[in-house]
């Protein structure tokens, strides 16, 4: 089998788990309870912090952990937004994850507005935009590191610069690039960002808030006191420790592993011209490593998925199909993918244990299908 | 050492781990993708479902997998209550967990109502006194099936019976009920119920809210279409096996192990009245088996807690020491405790794998310390 949906998610990393073990099974006491026996895991958890604010270059009391990407991006939308007779608006993009665009929807349902701000044509937030349809009321300004689907890495410095100047506060969702980019929140300058173990070879249901000491916010978690009282819930450690493991794995390797994912774009890309097909490269060329978004004319990316699927190759499609209508995914839409091109988009998404003969099959695969369909 | 803190968290099942394995290590598809690779884990995913729904009796189409007891309470009362322009108010109890009392905190400040009842000395919610409290203009009920500090089961088919004849929904926090006593949700009667895998010996992490098919409730997680796009966020499924695991292994032996608990209770407090130690034991008859929490004169909890320590004996005390001043419990304040009692009060919550030498040795201890400190 051929796995190129790392964009989806990522194989948990062996020592992420070996590192899991003793937590799961022998050191299982409650780590805010005040026995020795709960001393160790205790310690685990503060090490783990310690470790992931390192990795991001941030303060260890300023990360409180979640059950992954998904809750830190509704936290962090609805914990500053939802204030009583405060209704400022706020600013996100259209090419948002769910998480935020639907969480957005729901304190829209409770009275707070939101703006959905446009992308250019290769999925970038331009910060004239921004600063466009910004004003001294914003409350939020909600943009994405790196797009999920094409890839695109926002200019996230210069966005939270232009929030700061108008007295909002700054989230990005750093979903896709935490332990696939170098993330430095100084240089971000973001209030808050959230991140996903299982997209970094960490184990799935576990994540991380960063959230700036100061920043006013209330929990989405309410009830016990851990995570200082900001995120409440007997605390995950072995996850916890999984995802430290793979986090600090994953990030020490960034820049052998970018060279080596970028060699293999350019390898399937160039693969994919010498048979002349006809397709477009989606996103900006600043993109995540591996990150492989191709919009090919004249097919449907449902059935290129599940050919490569009968060839045991594993990618990701961009519209879907329902009872006979094609509904193109709000990325799609968003940055204005000709029809005739739009629902033929797949994303292979490379990984770090993809290998150059993963690339070979997959294109090998990819223009023999798309000579039969011919 | 002797672990009797099993209200605060359990040890996991071996059989439990074993089940997650192969979700942690080989089938690590994401379960909302369509290829043959994720098959296995939707699977496992729709099986799971379906053996919890069994185990409280009710459809698979109503159980709803969440990160743990925490979330589900605040699920239940954000996802009904924050509705804009309706403020009906929700009624709960004083002696609720946190994870209810502070998320109707949460509510409460973005201006939806709360009214809290009180309870008997033992630690019950009268019919009665919902009754009395409860209007055609209440929104919501939420009453805990069984108390985290001192056991007490409450009557809840009654209570809900009471909800919706006053047009209310009902809500139960069964976080320590669930896998320890027999749950029919339908003859309970409620409309949501929450549990939390890790208090039955499942992994930390992951739990589930049961929510009766036509309940209106909004996500409290925004984002995918996961769990029928009402709980977004990568499905968890190595945790959610792993607690599908342990809650049917434990629901099979429930009534074995009450007895069994219920035998080592009665040991435990024989012995502590053999010795004349002057205590109260806390809570009703009606409780959780192996919840044992008593009130012992004159003495600090946290003093019995550390003293158990350092014989490698872990139990939970109901009062914390700050600066010198000591703060009781809200459970222990709303059942009007005495003074001279209640700064003494530990718990101590055995499990499955408590042998009656376990509380031979824990009777001994807690009697040499009180009889060296008299």
């Amino acid at each position: 089998m051929i796995y190129a949906d790392n964009a989806a998610t990522t194989k948990l990393d062996i020592d992420a788990f070996e590192a899991m073990k003793p937590y799961l099974l022998e050191q299982y006491g409650n780590a805010s309870q005040p026995y020795t026996f709960s001393r160790s895991v205790k310690k685990a958890l503060r090490q783990s912090r310690e470790i992931i604010a390192s990795c991001i270059n941030v303060n260890p009391d300023e990360i409180y952990f979640t059950s992954g990407g998904t809750e830190s991006d509704n936290w962090a939308i609805k914990g500053t937004s939802l204030v009583y007779g405060d209704t400022r608006p706020v600013l996100t993009s259209q090419i948002e994850h769910h998480a935020i665009l639907n969480s957005c929807t729901a304190i829209e349902r409770l009275g707070f507005p939101v703006a959905y701000l446009r992308v250019t044509e290769k999925g970038v937030i331009l910060p004239d935009t921004l600063d466009k349809y910004i004003t001294p009321q914003t409350k939020l300004v909600s943009i994405m590191l790196a797009n999920n689907e094409i890839g695109t890495i926002q200019p996230i410095s210069q966005l939270a610069a232009i929030a700061h100047k108008n007295g909002a506060l700054f989230h990005t969702d750093a979903v896709q690039a935490v332990g696939h980019i170098q993330v430095d929140v100084q240089k971000l300058g973001v209030d808050m960002l959230s991140a996903s173990a299982h997209k970094f070879n960490g184990p799935k249901g576990i994540g991380f808030l960063y959230v700036r000491k100061g920043v006013n916010i209330h929990p989405l978690n309410d009830g016990g006191t851990q995570e200082s009282s900001m995120r409440a819930g007997t605390e995950n450690v072995a996850s916890i420790v999984g995802m430290t493991v793979a986090l600090k794995k994953n990030c020490e390797s960034i820049d052998v592993n970018t060279a080596r994912l970028h060699e293999l774009e350019t390898l399937l890309i160039t693969r994919l011209e010498q048979a002349q097909i006809e397709f477009i490269r989606n996103g900006d060329d600043n993109h995540i490593p591996g990150n492989i978004s191709i919009s090919i004319r004249g097919v449907e990316g449902e059935m290129l998925l599940h050919r490569l699927d009968l060839k045991g190759i594993y990618v990701s499609t961009g519209a879907a199909c329902n009872s006979g209508s094609t509904q193109l995914s709000h990325v799609l839409s968003a940055i204005n993918m000709p029809a005739e091109y739009a629902i033929g988009t797949i994303r292979i998404s490379l990984g770090r244990d993809n290998t150059k003969e993963d690339v070979i099959s997959i294109s090998d695969a990819l223009i023999e299908i798309l000579k039969q369909h011919e």
